[in-house]
């Protein structure tokens, strides 16, 4: 039981540490800091880890990666539209 | 044997994509946009899946984490070392 309080926690701090980058993307309209080669191995890594948790019955590390990636897929999305926005004007 | 490959290959992806952020600070000599909460709470993360996966024997979890946390403590030493110039300057 501790083991999976301490994946847990584990999880929190390393997901958590990803929000202060999406709330900025989102208030300042801009994701130009951000490559699409770092999004697209972020989003496979994660998705990897996630498949690797549910293999291997892991909560923890379904928990953790299963939020990350929805982060990180919010910073793809983000960043799509603002591309697309910058090309449209 | 499958499971622990899938773990490491996503190890290897969510590691490197790391390796970006430190080649920039390094090349830039610049830190300027990483926050210490960012840091702090990463490595405390970090350690604590390093944690996990020692205690729970599993290496993909330990290998990932044992290198992502070298990478993320330079990036912090790389801060306070700019830090320490630029008050000095």
């Amino acid at each position: 039981m501790h083991l999976t309080v301490l994946g847990l926690l584990a999880g929190a701090l390393t997901t958590f540490s990803f929000l202060p980058q999406v709330w900025r993307t989102i208030r300042t309209r801009s994701a130009r800091d951000l490559s699409w080669v770092w999004i697209v191995m972020m989003s496979v890594g994660i998705g990897a880890w996630l498949a690797y948790g549910i293999l291997g019955d892991d909560l923890p590390v379904i928990v953790a990666n299963g939020i990350t990636l929805l982060l990180v897929a919010t910073l793809g999305v983000l960043k799509a539209s603002q591309e697309k926005i910058s090309t449209a004007s």
